[in-house]
């Protein structure tokens, strides 16, 4: 079997937990943060796909600064700049999930590389923030192309930038169009399905499915 | 201002009620019906997007098919062909909402069209079996070019079919993502927000905005 010389995680779902910032929402929002805090996921990304489709590409900081906008009016809330501006910022201060950092440790031979629709005025903040400096190798964002994932060609601009092949590669992502964009494209894939949600029907199966991170360590 | 000689419509959602197989699916699922059906229409929307992003076409057909498979088995529903299969052809029976024949019926000095994701192996069924044959002078599908809404190639597409003009056409979706991808193309854009929805955040606000089909009546 070709090694698996690099590692490709996801951020958001995968490393960082989105729904940490409830929190915040809660504050805010009283009796809404659960809700408003999941359609903001789910506007973030059916807006990146849905610009990538219209050929209306802008950064992810406008996408999560614009579905936290829909979302707190779909439920209600008024919409202030000064707590939306509160809010976005907290993208930046994202947990990281319980067992990210063993997991990370015990890669430290492999290439280790973020890949994410996030802009890197989020990605080096929150990974900075998360106490993760100097683990990863690259942080690389679509912004470069601006091409969002799934398209086939941010995958392939991940690749060259890393100077290495598809085959090398093994991708780590819990979203599930993230895995399926993966696996069209040509990586090894493992799916963190953290939420224990049936495999995407688009005749895309991963290679391997895990409840957590720890899985990939299987891969080693 | 330029006349609007031809008005198009989407299809799920706009004129046909995807949520009246509820019943249908409660008598196969049952207390899961409402739920289903709410996972089976998301992830029929989210599958042609991933799939156009992906380059990866199939028809709307396949794709309401994987949905549904999802959808079941998200929700904790054991998957048969006989009712998926039973359950994919009831989506050639779809309602119309109510006041859809009544708004057409006074529309005749328009060019009536509608322009669906949706393959003509779907649409020309739900549509005679609605009772609206005879009242639209096209029924185009993406199924053509292979190229989903929002591509603005789709909307394109339908134009040229037409042999008309983008500002001579008033395009009509209950759908944000729709009515954005009009908007991005340089249609007249209705939005049926039936649901009381707050406008898509993607800096294209459609030209009106009804609660329901007869608000477009304005138009003439």
């Amino acid at each position: 079997m070709t090694p698996i010389t690099t590692i490709v995680f996801d951020s958001y779902g995968t490393l960082f937990n989105v729904h940490s910032l409830s929190h915040r929402l809660e504050e805010f929002f009283p009796g809404k943060g659960q809700e408003i805090s999941q359609t903001w996921r789910e506007k973030q990304i059916e807006y990146a796909l849905l610009r990538q489709i219209m050929g209306n590409y802008t950064t992810f900081y406008e996408i999560t600064k614009d579905a936290l906008i829909y979302a707190i009016k779909k439920h209600g809330g008024p919409v202030t700049t000064e707590q939306t501006k509160q809010l976005v910022e907290a993208y930046l201060q994202l947990d990281v999930f319980p067992e990210v950092k063993a997991v990370l440790s015990q890669l430290k031979d492999k290439q280790l590389v973020i890949f994410s629709n996030g802009s890197l005025d989020m990605l080096n903040p929150v990974v900075k923030n998360a106490g993760l400096s100097g683990i990863f190798n690259h942080i690389i964002s679509v912004d470069d192309i601006e091409q969002f994932k799934p398209a086939p060609a941010s995958y392939n601009y991940a690749t060259k930038v890393l100077n290495t092949k598809a085959k090398n590669v093994l991708f780590v992502s819990a979203n599930g169009w993230d895995i399926s964009g993966a696996e069209n494209y040509g990586f090894h894939t493992a799916w963190i399905n953290r939420k224990g949600l049936p495999t995407e029907e688009l005749e895309l199966v991963p290679d391997t499915t895990y409840p957590d991170l720890r899985g990939i360590l299987e891969w080693i």
